[in-house]
């Protein structure tokens, strides 16, 4: 299992990216050190817990001088999949799901998918829903994310 | 991995409808263009995401005039089911949290349980919890569900 | 699956216990009429619901006159593994995700993944995250735990 949530940017020009895409035209991005794609970050977590090595925070750091400041999540999946193959894992399936108001998956579902599929090296599906105007995700305040992983022995 | 979360309606005569039961007597029900049965639609967005079929949202669409508007959890359950048996899939096992201040589970659980494997085709388990007065859930602003669904091939 | 979410005490006095360890210092702990271990009662929940064996309300009771009352997470846990063995099962796999704004797990994740693990009787990984200032976890209100568990049969 893997979560995050991140806030929406005060910044107006902070590019949004989420589940391995930047979405163009669709408003401020997250705000965090990284990229704030709380997909690509939750699904982080999802197979380092798996292959039981740590999280995201004790693998990239966390804050501005961290090693993962800046860093786009397909680059940690990308990191991470190499983590688990050199100890003999891979992905079997992944699923993630996105907690968002804004954007809608939908018309880049498949696009997605298959970047953040191809950044971990296994099968990610991907589903979306909101919270009907609850809580902080309902409010518009931020996106969260929550992601599962299956890994093999290869 | 599937999610949902509605909000109770404001009006005191809608029907609760939540884990493919009509809970009568535990006060208004949950709001939504569907029957609002998070604890269906949270499955739903879990198995459809095992088997890479979308979204709840793509799979029955979007509002008042979608094919999903005024569909019952189970029915839409029942399809889903007949769409993964269709791709040589069905449920080995699913699991579904409630968190909820009402209804209570606890009375109900065997008939929840059993009403929404019959649904699915296959064994679902339901637990339930609170939020201790906190978040939406715990104000009792509406119900959130998180659904695990894991197939095997038939 | 399984999901709990317990109130930080206002007593300063309340010890925090969180994933099977008392942790000092690190402010007043989270209230409930049991430890308010919410690692180890979501994974309690997770294995029980594997196991189909209803939920940590319905095999330890709610409020100051139950079972639970006064008993810490780890025995929970040493009960439920308990349970399964007599069924057939061990845990094969799990993985808990603490949401929380304190205490910071990095410090102690291996001493709290070996109690959890122990307690259970199988390996338990431990991931950690924040929400960003937002909803109840954001504002330090309280703390949340999801969890997922894997049987297999012995
Ligand atoms: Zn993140
Ligand atoms: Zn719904
Ligand atoms: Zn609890």
């Amino acid at each position: 299992m893997g979560f995050d949530a991140h806030r929406f940017s005060p910044r107006q020009d902070r590019p949004l990216w989420l589940a391995c895409l930047e979405w163009d035209g669709e408003g401020p991005g997250l705000d965090g050190d990284s990229d704030g794609d709380v997909a690509a970050h939750a699904l982080v977590d999802a197979v380092l817990s798996a292959a039981d090595l740590g999280d995201i925070g004790s693998l990239f750091g966390v804050g501005r001088d961290s090693r993962g400041a800046g860093m786009h999540g397909g680059d940690m999946l990308r990191e991470v999949c190499g983590l688990i193959s050199a100890r003999g894992f891979r992905l079997g399936k992944a699923s993630v799901v996105l907690v968002a108001s804004r954007p809608h998956l939908d018309s880049r579902r498949e696009e997605a998918r298959k970047a953040m599929s191809l950044a971990v090296g296994g099968p990610v599906s991907l589903t979306a829903t909101t919270t009907d105007g609850m809580g902080f995700t309902g409010r518009g305040e931020g996106v969260a994310a929550i992601a599962s992983a299956l890994l093999v022995t290869t």
